[in-house]
């Protein structure tokens, strides 16, 4: 698990360009002699163990892309690619997955159910990979789905949990306010867009503080303003750039039209006119309770596991949203914290690094998740 | 001149409520002998000298009224009346012009023209005296008007004038926010008018800041903002009054729209709805070039005036501003600054004083303005 | 339990002055033979309830007081008191937990531990009656406590629990603007309070907007804005009035000082200064996992308790905090929605009730909850 | 004239490079035999010529530097450097007063007094060649000067005059909000720039709306924002630069003082820290009233005057402004409006252009008010 772990930590690829390391998976697979199918929706791969009793059809899913961050970090396994570096995990989250599915593949004939293993390309890079493999059938047959992201803040042994709302949404939207540009000493006859464009700013605050219900968890930034002129004149147009973070879709849907309300009001007060362009990323991770407390039951019994605790909602994105849009199931963490240094790099730190053994236990985690699914279900419909 | 004045001080009556000293202008000119008439668009006096000569008809005219403050001087002549008292000289124009008149009528054989003295009621409270006495034919046949204000912030001696602009046009408006109330701690199910008021009184800056011509003079104050609420309760609805000053028509017209427009905008973002009122008080006092230069030359010949200077123009109103949309004329100030006192009370401080040796200098300048005008007009009739 | 509630509904008393309600509360125990103390810290009254074996100390709390609000309903039961009424289901707490005093006093003999009767006095107003009640050792030698409150919105048959804050901490702030008055026409001579005010309110968003963790629910709200002056006046001083509403300490104690230091740097900004004033009213009510998880367990075995289920915390302050900072417990509530209206009165309504079924309901859970707890603590002691 | 002017047209040189135009004045003079310095405070060039009679020594001034602006004009004396081109009409003034200074001197027996020809460089950059000119003694011995400005949106044949300020003071400020950056989704973690400088932008509208006298002018424009990052991240600073106008230097002291003091204040809110630069450029030109005065009185008996008129105020710059600091003086304009086009480009304008026959008239007016300031002053003496 480890040496297929440093093999792809030293040869990442950037999110819909990730060719080798689907090749990669998809030999692994064929070398095995397991069903595989490549090119699922882009650089996607899908493999498929039957077990030989009857089942349900289990999927698990890892992701694989890189991100365009220069490695620093001073280890052997460093990445090879100048510029490219798997800083958020995804190389151990295949390892963790190939290895869980060899060990399937060779219990297959005292296993029931299928087992369908997702490798997805492109979890770094909206739209991600996840909607066209979905697209291209790979929940096809499926009930039930589950998925962990290795978790660099937490020790190993720790898995994070939580019912509903676990990561948010995650908005890109874009404001250009035209007002008329002129001469700074002349403010009467422009319309001065640094002032608009700066009201607007303000303006905005009011969504999260006091449109949104208190209750609800919400993020309406701003990440760039740039009217870049001379210091003697005055903006003609100013742009704003910005992000919105929800974990409900009617807060989404609201913020998306509020933001245009309050640019709208802004702009007839300044009789400028704007432009506005709301770019939905991904859609919050929301969490089935069901399977979520199933999940908590299978981690209390891994080796190795020695915390299991409700998690915060997190701000971030991921594109695993889409699969419990149309499955059942739930996505948790697994504490990944690296013992060899003191400090805490976060993800997509040009030094952040893995604990490779928490690999064993995501691996254990979600095989036990996986193959006590078929007799839980069936306790479940002997109660009901 | 003293005692009339004194006696004036000692008996001040509000504006529109001026009846006795309405009927003590009257009979000062009855028992003379001069034309006059009452109840002059209300309790205005109209008294006319007519010269033996022919000539042009010269109007000067006075206010009579006083205000709704306590007198706190301690001088002999303090007011007789509990919370009226003459705070802003109106006394002194009344002494003055009755004296001039006095002289005049005594002088009328040897004078050119016909002398129309204008004793006008409520001053101080829009609409004004000015416009119901034009309508009743005050200004019938008027060739020119001079006025005066006796000014206490400058010394006795000074006379100050200034072509075009000199008092602003003082407006009144209202803006009343209705959002929709609600608990304190449930933002999000109310629309919160303190803020969208609050948000309104911010962006109410950039008129002057921003859309106003620098060159031109403008104030846009919210005097009054007012949503008195509970603690723990979102106020449903906001209430702002406030005062705008310009010294030019369009600029006016420009603020009175601008400020419905940012209300418009400012409540669109809030969705929220407002009432809007505008109400103009009097305009700017504008003087005419030709007759402010010729008062000049006239104040340059009159003992006791030892400074001539030009002022700038003043915030304030002065319903003298419709005399000059009718007629050719100029409004100019004549310094009276107590010598009693080093304190330099402001016009409407309960313990406001004049300098009554000031009255004789602007019975002179007015005066010699009246009756220099007929020459003075001939000589241009020449000339051209 | 009915006529109970019928009579304290008819002869509520506002907090503080509860003398009769509390008189009644003592008699009813006395009558009964069961040991008593009255005014505990206030008008409160504690009852005790000895089992005949050994076991844990349970408390149970209800409160008495009424509000002052006129009774609008149309019921024979109304109140009596012109102004005053029982509209938040105080009457029907008292009368839920004396009918459950007799019963566990009738069954003594059966049970273990002893039983704590907490008649609270004061919840409604600020200091509230419990922190007076525990400093008067209310909570002496109690191991755990439970309350509930009925709650209208809910039908009966319904409990909602929550396992950490259920109820925010409820503070008041005030802050006063001091700034320099002046003539509406002479900005420049002025240090304009109500620009410097709106300019606060606008800056105060981004106390929830930027600065709490989106995750923390936070409110802030000023409800209260006066300002109030003639409109051609420039306003020597502003006040505002607000509140916020937390659910975490460290939060609330860090908009406590956010709020000055924005009203600081904005009173900079302005050379204005400023008085701030922030009273803490009740902090939040902070449920304990273990008690919670019990209680929830407890109810599932209550005829007529047919949905058990999370809440969304709410805004709203309850000093029952207080016994939570001192002991192990819970509080819950009760479905109560009246049947005979299809109207929904929310509490503190002139025509709000509850329906007195639920009061049974509550009964049973919470005495359900006292008398299993002993044998609850007892597992959980053999399995650890 | 002309044929001066289109060969400087034809051949511009930026501020402070003019080394060929400096030349090429230079032996002007030279070829003239008129007593000339070269290099006078940098590539200042300046010329005596000395009446036979003894008088005043009256100094007049041309600026001679081009504009980095590509020359768009359909005219055969259309610039041949690429880049640079006389958009602001300063190969006229050269042209006017070279023609004006061989006049003199060829008159020279007859004229009291003595001229001096002051042709500054670097008149469109600051600090601007009149500071290190008049450093270099240009004024030494100078009783009083003259400047006009070949204005091209009058027609030719007006003369625009102003007693006081006629051009604004015109300075630049940087502010630099430094906060604290991090992710998009986290602004607890943050201090968030943009907001804060947002809301500085904002607040910076009430010095003009509140704090300076709505009689002076002041302009205070922000010209430039630039916080440019990815839409996801919160700005770690943001970076405004301006502009201010003045005609006043105790308002501009004022403006730069309380455009600090805002920020400090709005950074205090943020809890973040800021930079600031504000660099004065020229001030307002001021100019004189009795020497303004006689100029009007020379222009109105200029052949080729047909109009006369006091200018409004101009917000631009103008570096003239410190000879006036120095020596009485008046500097005007000359309309110049060129009759081959209806367009009306204004200075600045790639396709900018002089009327050429207006040349004539400013030389003969600056030529009258040199010659006849002799007589005037001594009639002035003899009064006096």
């Amino acid at each position: 698990m480890v040496s297929i772990r440093r093999h792809l930590h030293q040869n990442p690829e950037l999110s819909f360009k990730e060719e080798k390391t689907a090749a990669y998976i998809k030999s692994f697979y064929e070398d095995l002699g397991i069903e595989v199918r490549g090119n699922v929706g882009g650089n996607g791969v899908v493999a498929k163990i039957y077990g030989s009793l009857p089942g349900k059809i289990v999927a698990l899913r890892a992701d694989f892309d890189a991100l365009p961050i220069q490695d620093e970090k001073d280890v052997p396994y460093k990445s090879l690619v100048p510029g490219v570096m798997h800083a958020c995990g995804h190389d151990g989250h295949t390892a963790t997955l190939l290895v869980l599915a060899k060990a399937l593949h060779e219990l297959r004939d005292e296993l029931e159910g299928t087992y369908v293993m997702i490798h997805q390309h492109a979890e770094e890079y909206a739209p991600g990979g996840a909607i066209s493999m979905i697209e291209d059938g790979c929940l096809e047959g499926v009930d039930v789905i589950f998925g962990t992201h290795l978790w660099a803040s937490e020790p190993t042994g720790t898995i994070q949990y939580r019912v509903g709302p676990v990561m948010a949404a995650a908005d890109r939207f874009e404001i250009t306010i035209q007002g008329k540009g002129g001469h700074g000493a002349q403010p009467h006859r422009t319309k001065d867009s640094i002032v608009t464009a700066s009201q607007l700013v303000v303006n905005l605050q009011q969504i999260v503080s006091r449109k949104v219900n208190p209750i609800d968890s919400a993020v309406v930034t701003v990440g760039s303003f740039v009217a870049d002129n001379a210091f003697n004149v005055i903006a003609d147009r100013a742009k704003l750039i910005g992000t919105v973070r929800t974990f409900n879709e009617e807060v989404r849907e609201f913020i998306e039209g509020e933001i245009e309300r309050i640019t709208k009001g802004t702009c007839y007060t300044a009789d400028s006119t704007y432009d506005y362009l709301y770019a939905k990323g991904y859609p919050a991770v929301v969490n089935h309770k069901e399977e979520t407390d199933y999940l908590v039951t299978c981690a209390g019994q891994i080796d190795g596991v020695t915390r299991i605790e409700e998690t915060e909602p997190h701000m971030g994105g991921e594109d695993f949203a889409y699969y419990l849009q149309h499955r059942k199931g739930t996505f948790f963490f697994t504490g990944a914290k690296p013992e060899y240094t003191d400090e805490n790099y976060p993800h997509h730190h040009p030094k952040f690094d893995i604990d490779e053994k928490a690999m064993l236990i995501a691996a254990k985690t979600l095989g036990s998740a996986a193959i006590n699914y078929h007799a839980s279900e069936k306790i479940k419909q002997a109660i009901s």
